[in-house]
């Protein structure tokens, strides 16, 4: 199962705001057997939301968004959203009687309204944290960009999504250059091709260090891979 | 003039690395009047690479990539790069004679040597963190995935770059919902096409409230548009 991220916001590109969705959601569904494949950054454009939308649904088992549902004129992704399945933006009744219980009465402003209205054929994901809800609309999931919206909302999302098999991973670091394990990594990486191996450096307590990775589907050929590795690195001092 | 990123790594999304080049990049892309248009995050495979430079070179006057340009199997970028504009790889004779410097006899191993290996027509960006350089093929600026190393390459590709129109940014944070001053965004909007407006909500010492952030090439705009918003929210208690 693979899932793709459309984060769309101009104060993420901008540099004002540092994304905290992207590894959150990507750690949330691994847990469930998807795989985060692909993320795209645009910016608050009709046109780039529904092309972006339109490419990556018919691409990826599941699509999530981030931002542009609140109360104000830069807020357009419900509406670029129902263009881009070419439905109208109505009234979501869910949407508003969950407003109507949560705001007093004359407090469900025109601006508020905004946050009602949804492509037809929507179907609500709930807000624990400030009740206006996200939404789902096809293979595609809309939620809040504030990053505590947006988690209390995956977990209301959580009940439109099937598992696939979990990607477990095992990691090994050792205190040498990448460049000295590369060529045990290239055989490894060869003999083990259910198992995907990434290699990064680091530096730590004044030392280089290289982070091996290991992540498949498989227990046993992680396990194998696992074992195998550490008895090739076991001469460089390690952490494991 | 607009610039995209495309960050390669298969660590940011399976959400165990968290990505800092997107918002270095877009504030120091901003100083020098280049936005940050587009992102997107890839996994190192070789057509998804080669696709995504293709299409995003043509589109935008930059295109920036951070990451897999190290000495280990999972490093595929350089030869991805090459394949997207058709050109063999090679040795470059500058990167090769800076590692040679760099390293000791014996120590330019096979693994360390795939770091010299760059598109044929390639031109140099230098290192000043570990030496192994980056490089720059046509508008395509290939830069190392640490962030450490990625900020220093960036000064190197600074001479390749034209300025553009800087644009500035006013802001006024108000401790009020957004929603409360929507209607007087989007009139504001309407007035001044020139100043991009954006609003976002905050949480700050248990209240709520709203930052307006206005950006635009024109001082004069941008100045009449904060003046006129400060007029209109006056009410509201700030911190401006």
């Amino acid at each position: 199962m693979k899932a793709s991220l459309i984060i769309i916001g101009n104060e993420i590109l901008s540099g004002r705001t540092q994304d905290k969705n992207l590894s959150y959601l990507a750690n949330w569904l691994n847990e469930i057997g998807i795989q985060l494949t692909e993320v795209r950054v645009i910016r608050d454009e009709e046109d780039v939301i529904i092309e972006t939308v339109n490419h990556l649904r018919k691409t990826y088992d599941y699509v999530f968004t981030t931002g542009g549902i609140g109360p104000t004129h830069d807020d357009i992704t419900s509406e670029s959203i129902a263009k881009a399945f070419s439905v109208d933006l109505e009234i979501n009744q869910g949407a508003l009687s969950i407003l109507k219980e949560y705001y007093k009465d004359g407090e469900l402003t025109e601006a508020r309204m905004k946050m009602t209205k949804m492509p037809v054929g929507s179907e609500l994901i709930e807000n624990p944290v400030s009740r206006a809800p996200g939404f789902k609309m096809d293979n595609v999931f809309v939620l809040a960009g504030i990053p505590g919206i947006m988690q209390g909302m995956l977990e209301g999302a959580r009940q439109f999504l099937k598992k696939g098999d979990v990607v477990k991973s095992k990691s090994v670091d050792i205190f040498t250059p990448e460049s000295n394990v590369a060529e045990i990594l290239t055989n490894l990486q060869a003999k083990y091709g259910s198992v995907e191996i990434g290699s990064y450096p680091f530096s730590k307590e004044n030392r280089f260090g290289t982070s091996i990775v290991m992540r498949s589907t498989s227990d046993d050929q992680l396990s194998k891979c696992d074992t195998e590795l550490k008895g090739l690195v076991k001469n460089y001092d390690t952490k494991y």
